[in-house]
C-alpha cells in the first residue's frame, strides 16, 4: 500500500519558515515511527502570483484535489496589496476552501498553562481555556452571488450576498454536534437571528438537525454581538461554538487572542469523505504571512507544527501521534523555551524558528 | 421661543426604571439650570405590540419624526421571543433607525478609573481606555434587498444583502472624521476588503472623503476580524474606529465588554440636521432590557442617564451641561457607590436603581 499523501503549500511570509519545520517534524516521524507520507510542494498566495500570474494554478488546484490532506502555510503581504481584487493572494486560499468544498473549519482556541501570562485578559479568566470553533467555510457572504462593485443613479454601490441553503447549515451543524460528543458535549450556535432572515433559518435548521439526531448534546443559541461580549466577558462557558462564514471570521480571531498566543494555534479544515474514506481536508496556522519578521528567524513553528498534529488526527486517524506531538509542544513550552511571540512578560532569551523545531523533535 | 422636545420610549424590561432615573435627571437641570424640556412619552418594543401588535405605532413614529431628540431604554425579552421576525421588538428599533435615518452610532468605549478592575481584560491594558466607535446604522445587511427565507431546489434558502452607496459610506466618514478632530485625531476603518467588494467600496469612498477634506486626520484601514483581535490585544492603540453596521454590532459590543462596565455605557444615534438645524437624533444606553433582572430596581440607569448627557452634548449643544452630568456620574463611582453590576470584586453594599439615580442627583 502507497503511503497517504501530502501537498504543503508554504505561501508567502513566514509560511516558507514555518514549514521547513513541519518537515522536519514530518521527516522524524517517518524515521522513528515509521509513519511515512508522500510529500509534494506547490505554491499558494503571493507566491504563486509572482511565479504564474495567479494566486493558485490550475495544476496546484487539481493536486490539492488528488491528496489526502494539504498543509497550508499563510498568504498575503504588503507586496501584494494593489493587486486586482481577482488575483490577490487571498484568493487562492479561498479557491481552494471553494473547490475542496472544505464546509467545516475546526479552530481550536486554547490557553495553554504555560502561557497564561500572556493573553490581555486576567489570568483566571483565560487559564485552562479550550474551546473549538467550527465556522462554516464555504458558503455566505464570502462566495454569494450577487457580489461586485456596480454604478446606479449614478454612483458606485457595493453588493455582497449572505445566503444559506439548508443542507450548507445542516452539515456543518453535524460536524460541531459529532466534535461536541467528543469534548464536553455542549454546542453554541451563534447567528443574528433578530435582525436577518438568514439567520434564522440558521437557528431553524440547528435546531431540527438536533432534536433528530443530537438530542444529548446541549444546545444554545446566542446572537453574535453577544457572542463576541460573552468570549470577552467569560470564555469559559464555551465548548464548541458553530457559526457562519463571516461571524466565524471574527469571532474566531477575537476567541484566539484571548489566549495570548497566536502563534500556538492551528486550524483544520474538513469537507465530505473521499473514496478513500478520508476527509477532503486542510490545514493551516490561524497566525498570518507576518511579513514584518519574515526571513528573520524569529516565527514560532509551533501553529503550524500543531495544524499538522490536527492532521494526523483528523485524516490519518493518529490520534495518539497526534496527542504524542502536542504533549511534545507543551513540554518545551513548560520548560520556558520560547520564540520572540511569547517574550513579552517573561524575560530571558528567545529562541528562532529552527531551534523551536529541534527543541519540539528533542522532546518527542 | 418653546422648549426643545425629547420623546422617551423606555420600552421593555429595565427600559422602564431606568428611564424613570433619566426623567429625574431632566427634572432636576430643568428647575436647578432653567433647562427645560417637553417631553413626551410612548411604547416601543414588546411593550408596544403587547397595547397595539405592532412593535413601533404609526403615531409613534410620527411623533419620533418630529420631536428634537428621543430617548430609548431598552427593547425584547423571552416573552417575544417567538413573535413572528416582521413583528418582534428589535423591528421597532430598527424601524426608527431606519425612518429617521440615523445613519451615526456613535458608542463610546469608556472605561472609568473607578472600575477598571471591573474588565476581564488586566487592568494596564483598558485603564484611561476612551474610543469611539462610529457605526454606520441605516445600510448594508440589516437592510439590503433581497432578503428573506425562500425555497429553490427543494430546499429552504435564507438570503440576506450587504449593500452600501457611495453616499452612505460617504456621510458616515464625515461624521468620524469629524469626531476625530474633537478627539484623538485618528480614524480606524474596519471591513472585509480582502474578501468582500463590498468592503473594497467602503475603503475607496472612506479613502477618497479623507484625501478630499480630512487628511489632517490620521487615517488607517484594518480588515475587521484582525479589528476584534487587536480591541482584545491592545484597545488602547484606537481613537475612532469606522465600520459599517453589521461589523459594528459585533466590535463595539466586543469594545464595550472590554471596558468591564456594559451599565455605564451610553450611545447616540444621529442623522441629518433637520430644519431647526439639530440632527435627527436617538439616544439609547448599549445594555440590553436584562429581563432577569427588570422590576428588581437592580439595573444601574447610569447608561441611560449618559445618554442623556450625550443628547446634551449633540441635540442641545449643552456640553457644560452634558460635562458636568457626566462628571457627577463619575464622582458617585468614585466614591465606591455602586449598583449590583459592579460588585462583583468590590464587595460592600450594593444600592438600587432609584437610589443610583438620587445618588446622582445630590453630586449635581
Ligand atoms: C486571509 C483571509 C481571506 C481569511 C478569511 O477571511 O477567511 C483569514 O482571515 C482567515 O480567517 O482564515
Ligand atoms: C437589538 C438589536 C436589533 C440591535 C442591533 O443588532 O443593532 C442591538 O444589538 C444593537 O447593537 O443596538
Amino acid at each position: 500500500m502507497s503511503n497517504p499523501s501530502l501537498l504543503i503549500l508554504p505561501g508567502d511570509g513566514i509560511g516558507q519558515e514555518v514549514m521547513a519545520e513541519v518537515k522536519k517534524i514530518i521527516d522524524w516521524f517517518g524515521d522513528k515511527q515509521d509513519l511515512k507520507f508522500d510529500v509534494s510542494e506547490d505554491l499558494v498566495g503571493g507566491a504563486a502570483y509572482d511565479a504564474h500570474g495567479t494566486p493558485l494554478h490550475d495544476d496546484t488546484m487539481a493536486k490539492a484535489q488528488e491528496v489526502d490532506a494539504v498543509l497550508l502555510g499563510a498568504v498575503g503581504g504588503p507586496k501584494y496589496d494593489d493587486l486586482d481584487f481577482s488575483v490577490k493572494p487571498e484568493r487562492g486560499l479561498l479557491r481552494l476552501r471553494k473547490e475542496m468544498d472544505l464546509f467545516a473549519n475546526l479552530r481550536p482556541a486554547q490557553c495553554f498553562d504555560a502561557l497564561a501570562d500572556f493573553s490581555s485578559l486576567k489570568k483566571d479568566i483565560v487559564s485552562g481555556l479550550d474551546i473549538m470553533i467550527v465556522r462554516e467555510l464555504t458558503s455566505g457572504s464570502y462566495f454569494g452571488e450577487p457580489r461586485g462593485i456596480f454604478t446606479e443613479n449614478n454612483e458606485r454601490v457595493g453588493i455582497n450576498t449572505q445566503r444559506y441553503t439548508e443542507s450548507e447549515i445542516e452539515r456543518v451543524a453535524r460536524s460541531a454536534f459529532e466534535l461536541a460528543k467528543r469534548r464536553g458535549n455542549k454546542v453554541c450556535s451563534m447567528e443574528k437571528a433578530n435582525v436577518m432572515e438568514s439567520g434564522i433559518l440558521w437557528r431553524d435548521v440547528v435546531t431540527e438537525v438536533h432534536q433528530a439526531d443530537y438530542a444529548d448534546v446541549e444546545l444554545s443559541h446566542m446572537y453574535a454581538d453577544n457572542g463576541a461580549m460573552q468570549l470577552v466577558r467569560a470564555p469559559k462557558q464555551f465548548d464548541v461554538i458553530l457559526t457562519d462564514n463571516l461571524f466565524g471570521d471574527l469571532l474566531s480571531d477575537c476567541a484566539a487572542m484571548l489566549t495570548g498566543s497566536l502563534g500556538m494555534l492551528p486550524s483544520a479544515s474538513l469537507g465530505s469523505p473521499m473514496e478513500n474514506g478520508r476527509p477532503k481536508a486542510m490545514y493551516e496556522p490561524v497566525h498570518g504571512s507576518a511579513p514584518d519578521i519574515m526571513g528573520q528567524n524569529k516565527a514560532n513553528p509551533s501553529a503550524c507544527i500543531l495544524s499538522f498534529a490536527m492532521a494526523l488526527r483528523y485524516s490519518f486517524d493518529q490520534g495518539d501521534a497526534a496527542t504524542m506531538l502536542e504533549k511534545a509542544v507543551e513540554s518545551v513550552l513548560a520548560k520556558g523555551i520560547r520564540t520572540a511571540d511569547l517574550m513579552q512578560a517573561d524575560g530571558g532569551k528567545a529562541i528562532g524558528t529552527s531551534e523551536m523545531g529541534d527543541a519540539i523533535i528533542n522532546e518527542l
